[in-house]
């Protein structure tokens, strides 16, 4: 039987999403008309989750809508940008109220925690897949271009927890309900690192968010900004969830495991104390230094080589 | 054999986009940073062609590509907005170098064409998908909900191209090689009716693109302008590839096959001969009139009933 069709999907589901400062005219016309904020840069990102690669088909679907709206304002975070709209391409194989209720549900409740507002869509049908476009704005935004030999590198908090968390998601292993709980609240609910980005904006001279694993995410700061790294692997912040989950495995989630969200920044050397000030939770990991776009690391005053190196989205 | 992965997909194809005014920051980091011009509103739409339903997953990358970024270019003539900016995500089966050097080509060249820059992107596996969103700029956007009782209805140019053209898409039907090429054209190369937005912005009430079929889209500006609509069926600009094609059924698929991308739009008694000499190409089709955001046809002084009710993508 067939399902409602595109109009009343937008209609019924999507047409009373939370709108914010700056949305004109919101979904129902051929464009949004959205108002920048004055004397701002916008910062847009765009990613798509796949059903079976980057969430199970048959997850939660208010947990599969928050996850899609958060990895996009993770992305905002590590450019410093403040969130303002966003949009969803959403395909479904078939139209179902009831996933499509608790989408809906997830979505708005994720969008009115962060402030950001829907303001366009497209729904088609196919394999179930969903894009998520926001845009923010920044006065004083972060690249990753800006990292110089004698900065240190920090992390904004622990690591590992969702790499350790994706056998549980994946129903690969039998947990405790709590640890049950806490694994799908660390894959699905990561934490756009927003209020440290807007703590550390004008100190930090580089920043990118964890989604492909730290060291592969330190590596593109160095690579774009023409310097290597060493870190010091004993000093990374294991989450707890990651040592209950993976036991002695955890180190190396932590060093290499996607899906986390923190941020890894750079912060020159006169300004420590400052930034451990403004952001309290963040841990130093390493120093930047001159080079040719390598991490190099070092574990109990050997060189450490990771068995993976990061997550490969093909 | 697996091929490049995504950063290399990235690197390879997208990151020497063309890249005009106001992007600071382009493809490679968390975000892409923009100025918006000072003293306009942005437009934003966003849609998704999916292989099999949208176009055939065999067909020309250069094409669909085209295809891609031009149905979202008209979204932005609907408003008359100015081009900026677009993004990518693409979902590939496999990542095929041909293939996507081919799209690669294409969608830069549409790209050019039409001044915008690609500014950010992502590339997943999974069945073929491409979704594009595009961002302008308007200091006088035009919406649906303007038409007003007695203002004339207008089309932008000839309509029922795209849908005459489907069934050779398809491989349905044997044409000649000379209607072959027109209808490769007419289907996968709309002309987004930027030119006409600008003439007509500050005249026209309100407008919409002709993506889901004449009708249908018209009654989208009658339900959100709260006013009905009266057309002349006879006097719909049929499209000559239409008549070529589809003989005695051209003039249906005028009034209600989608894909063709001109404009719908409505402009008030007192302005018309104006309007005719603003856009000479614009053809008059009907009245709006009082009423509850039908669309009443007429032809030869007849009650005219569409035989289909215009494209529903579900």
């Amino acid at each position: 039987m067939p399902g409602p069709g595109e109009f009343d999907i937008i209609r019924d589901y999507f047409s009373g999403a939370p709108q914010g400062a700056g949305v004109v005219l919101g979904i129902g016309d051929d464009c949004a008309l959205l108002q920048p904020p004055a004397g701002e840069l916008l910062a847009t990102s765009v990613d798509t989750l796949v059903a079976g690669r980057h969430f199970p088909a048959d997850g939660d679907p208010a947990l599969i809508a928050s996850r899609a709206l958060r990895v996009n304002l993770s992305d905002l975070a590590a450019m410093n940008a403040r969130p303002l709209w966003f949009t969803l391409a959403l395909t479904l194989p078939e139209s179902d109220a009831d996933w499509l209720q608790a989408f809906a549900d997830g979505l708005f409740m994720c969008a009115r925690e962060y402030g950001v507002s829907l303001v366009g869509g497209d729904t088609t049908k196919g394999p179930l897949s969903i894009t998520v476009q926001v845009t923010g704005s920044s006065a004083a935004p972060l690249r990753r271009d800006g990292a110089r030999a004698g900065d240190a590198v920090y992390v904004s908090g622990p690591l590992g927890a969702a790499a350790a968390a994706l056998p549980v998601i994946l129903g690969q292993c039998e947990v405790s309900d709590r640890e049950h709980r806490r694994a799908l609240a660390a894959y699905y609910e990561p934490v756009p690192q927003l209020h440290t980005a807007a703590a550390i904006g004008a100190i930090a001279t580089s920043a990118v968010d964890i989604s492909d694993g730290l060291l592969a995410d330190l590596g593109h700061i160095c690579r774009a900004s023409g310097v290597s790294a060493e870190v010091q692997i004993d000093a990374l912040p294991v989450a707890e969830l990651a040592r209950a989950l993976a036991g002695e495995r955890a180190l190396e989630l932590a060093a290499t495991g996607g899906d986390d969200y923190q941020l890894c920044f750079t912060v020159p050397a006169d300004k420590l104390a400052e930034l451990e000030a403004l952001a309290p939770g963040a841990v130093r990991i390493g120093t930047v230094i001159a080079g040719d776009g390598r991490v190099h690391n070092r574990l109990n005053g050997e060189n450490w080589a990771a068995a993976s190196a990061g997550y490969q989205h093909f």
